[in-house]
């Protein structure tokens, strides 16, 4: 059946794969000390146009999210998040398993903004009784958010202001990262985006791996026994070169923008499709998620022929969904979901 | 350079490579959800000879530890294990990290025996101020060990009728479970072993798979919520059809046991190289890890042609040294081994 | 300098320091087990109605929430909070350092009602995703609330039917349960509250005690290890009697409903006082705590004389200040208070 | 019936019930905010000739271990402690409980040596692979240790040098250190060993107090946040006052020392009565605690006329039993366990 419901639906691109088959039997040591991984970092620091930056290779979002969190966290501090956050809403509560509270900030379209986060702070702040309250000790974006869109530089720069005037280190989820980057309304590079936060992630899972985050600490400001910090959270890949082989190989001859830039051109076809028959978008955004509203008699309709995801109900009688697309989608694919709409 | 120092030196076995590529576009549910899944956990429950065991996917060893033994406790009990246990030793709190104390109990050649487990709970249940003290919740133990030992069928038999006697649940991690089943002083089959404990883990990164682990529930006794555990753990896979393919190929026509004795065929032929040679060893161990004990002048000068791990310190001038063979090593590889040697 | 800053500027009551006296040079069994903890927990559930009822003592009020929500949630539970509740604001994250997320609802001067329960409850069974979310594991309220106002019975009865539905334990966080149930709003009794929920405390150290909190599972329903689990969590005292003996004086001769009845019969003349005098009151509320709008310059000339608390800005040029009246406050007291208005 | 069985089964001295009682209806501010908090610090700083200590009043002891070294310890670090440690054994796995191994060493008597510990952490550091292990964070050691034994000033002088050379903070654990400090083999004063380590407790529950436990950091070497932390682990009395007025005290004309040589005045000479009378003791001790080894029938009987502590089996037919003394002991209690044995 047709698959729009998400962006990790195939395996990896076929060039990791390659690349995973050639170096099989070359024997490496454990733990990232491979040279894959060293070349990976090296690439990554490239990209980033940060020869000082500390990169680290997670294997998934959640566990990345977490792991970042705690090593930033002093026990009585917590993350500021959007109120829909990933962290504050869809990862089983692993923020608060470290012992932290997500203070959680009014968001809209997925975003925070400064003015909000300003307020917040300098409340906070002011407060006499706040040696009695979780202490906010950093703070949290995604980008593209939860819903697709995207902070202008302009925004982000603002927010890092507010975090710089609280001392605040302030951590981009980029488990869509490529995707964002190569949106049309995108106003950053990726050495913009680096500069302006003190630790991101660039997703590989949803972005042509089969697994893998690449975490940056743009400054080489990496916490204080992070390798051992990774391991106590069983995240320390025991063959590393899982994670290095495959970074090199979306870090060589720019693969990782190249496939991030087909999603969002997939994504705009898409988005043309769905208009040219009239459905209505339940936002705009510029990336690679799209929401859409749909009748339920229709949705069920559809849902016999293209997977979707359920987002959220509009009313009573009307539902959003979301379409993805990512590096996997095809031509062919676009060509028969115009068909069945 | 030639590569003896552990078993998760090369990548995953071929025929895992082309079955990931083979179905690398076919789309698939997320986190486990997928066909390769399920078809591996039915392949592991017939392996095991139960019908109604119920099989999960997680990604590493340290990540299985402590989430399956974290699940298994309430808050003020800890894991009895050997002091030479991974979970005691070797990873890094990940335990402790999760709220639980180990209870390290004296040990020999890496195995616990039922004789000190059962004086250990007596003792602990006569004790009148037991109730300041943490409550020993579950057994942990590693077969074979860290040590490359095995426990006998009795052996086993008899530690698990302590825990049964106590109401302790008996967890056995198997991280390189088939060297252990393979070994040519194994009286346990899969399914007996199966039968003498509660969970058990089929480790996969150390035997053949890029990364996995397979936990065995044999009773359907999966603990509540554990879904949701493990993604709150960071280990739940978003593109859980890398675990699942993995394991479906290990669990196709034996392959996981064929790997598994061919790694053993190659430990026993290296053995004999030692032996020929006139090297000491450590200590008697059937599997696939080899304790050689060397004058350090010589580890100095083997280390420049051969990668093997540094173990512990015999005395002053000789070292103890593991060489480790595995699913990968090649016959090309033993000979140029007893040339060096 | 005149206080009504908050209902814990006193120490205890003079019985409960004479019976200490009284009693010093008893030696008695430590860590609760005394006659005088035994007696105490025997009134108590007279005074609950409750023959089957476990009592438990612990110090302060902080500790007594996060030890019985940790004690009743799994792993993967959070408690379901108003976003105004003490758990959620004001406890220096103690609930989430347990591992818990607090899953805060919209409130209404404090409160909770059962329709909001319901419908966030049906909602997350209704979320396809939820296993990737925190599950709700039990009610938390207050009781009077952080703004002094009160549940009905009706209201928490439908509440509790709300919890009994989805099988959510209910916990009553009673600090100033005194005050509560001696309001002239208030319609329920101690059995009667005893009965709408499956934990809770009754506040000692805001009612007369120097610390002490005592929690009561009315249906002898106390969590396995819960001695070993408040050990763990540095709340067992090792001189129990502290605890013992002033909840046996205070529920002596009806003395914790009687010094209630003083506190709210001072605050209703208090209340008084301020409307005669023409101020304007943030919120109607029926027990010790009143609110009160300032002129901010109004408040800095008032700070001179009496201690009240600093609870909010109104706007920029007023402020929301709280007067508290308790078991101490004296006609003395009120007289001066007046004199000062 | 007579009571020897430990250092808390009386109530607190007079002076401290009368001061609470004196003091009563004076309003304070919370959270330790008083001035007889500050009064008691004050003294305390001049008992230890540090001006620059910080203090901090706690409620008991296992808080007190548990909030000193979760306060201390990065996520990844562990505190070393003597086997027999009080937070090795008995206290319900509090350290564990916020995530941090102890790493036992071998002791005697109750006591680590500086030799041990220094080949221990020499040995850690040699380690190439204790980057997967938990790291040495600070050392804990309790003074008297649970034996009853002390350190000799050259023995903490030979442990503290050791600290230093690898940068780890010492713990005193002084839940009994007035009955060390005035033992006639003490060879130390308190600011002589307020010296020798980074921070310690001096224990007001087994030494007059009804409860607390002073926590000082000789340098003002606080960590961050500590309020919050203390609240956020239920351990930030809203009463301080009651910590407060019983140190203020305590430390008031030498109250503390006075009564801590009480306690050993009675021990030794309950020593000689034991002695006497043919009693074989289990070890020297030459604080509050004796251990003596009993006849089981001996034991029984006794058990009938006198309250003591199991101790441990000596063999079969023998048992130690510890009989303690304490601030609270009198001539007439000596006078009839005279009589008794």
């Amino acid at each position: 059946m047709l698959s729009f419901d998400c962006d990790y639906t195939a395996g990896a691109h076929m060039q990791i794969l390659a690349k995973l088959a050639e170096t099989n039997f070359e024997p490496l040591p454990g733990y990232g000390d491979d040279k894959y991984c060293e070349s990976a970092k090296g690439k990554i620091r490239t990209a980033c146009a940060l020869p000082g930056a500390d990169v680290h290779f997670l294997v998934g979002g959640t566990q990345t999210n977490s792991i970042v969190i705690a090593a930033l966290l002093h026990a009585c501090e917590g993350v500021v998040s959007a109120q829909t956050g990933h962290v504050n809403v869809h990862e089983g509560g692993a923020i608060e398993a470290t012992g932290h509270k997500v203070l959680s900030l009014p968001a809209r379209a997925g975003k925070i903004d400064a003015g909000t986060l300003s307020a917040y702070l300098s409340g906070f702040y002011a407060d006499e009784s706040n040696i009695h309250m979780v202490q906010p000790g950093m703070v949290y974006i995604s980008h593209p958010t939860e819903y697709g869109t995207l902070y202008s530089k302009a925004e982000l720069e603002a927010i890092y202001a507010v975090c710089k005037q609280y001392a605040l280190p302030l951590f981009i989820d980029g488990a869509r990262l490529g995707y964002g980057l190569e949106s049309r309304e995108s106003d950053m590079t990726l050495p913009e985006l680096a500069r302006l936060c003190d630790v991101f992630y660039i997703g590989g899972t949803k972005v042509g791996a089969l697994c893998g985050e690449a975490v940056v600490f743009p400054h080489g400001n990496t916490p204080k026994f992070f390798t051992t910090f990774v391991k106590q959270h069983g995240a320390l890949l025991a063959k590393g070169r899982l994670l290095g082989i495959q970074f090199d190989v979306l870090f060589t001859d720019n693969l990782y923008f190249e496939i991030s830039r087909h999603a969002i051109a997939c994504a705009e076809k898409m988005k043309q499709i769905f208009r040219q028959k009239g459905y209505e978008f339940f936002m705009e955004t510029p990336t690679n998620q799209q929401f859409v509203i749909l009748e339920n008699e229709k949705m069920h309709a559809l849902s016999q022929k293209v997977r979707f995801c359920f987002w959220e109900k509009a009313d009573e009688s009307r539902t959003v969904v979301r379409f993805a697309t990512s590096w996997s989608t095809t031509d062919a694919d676009l060509a028969e979901l115009e068909k069945i709409l």
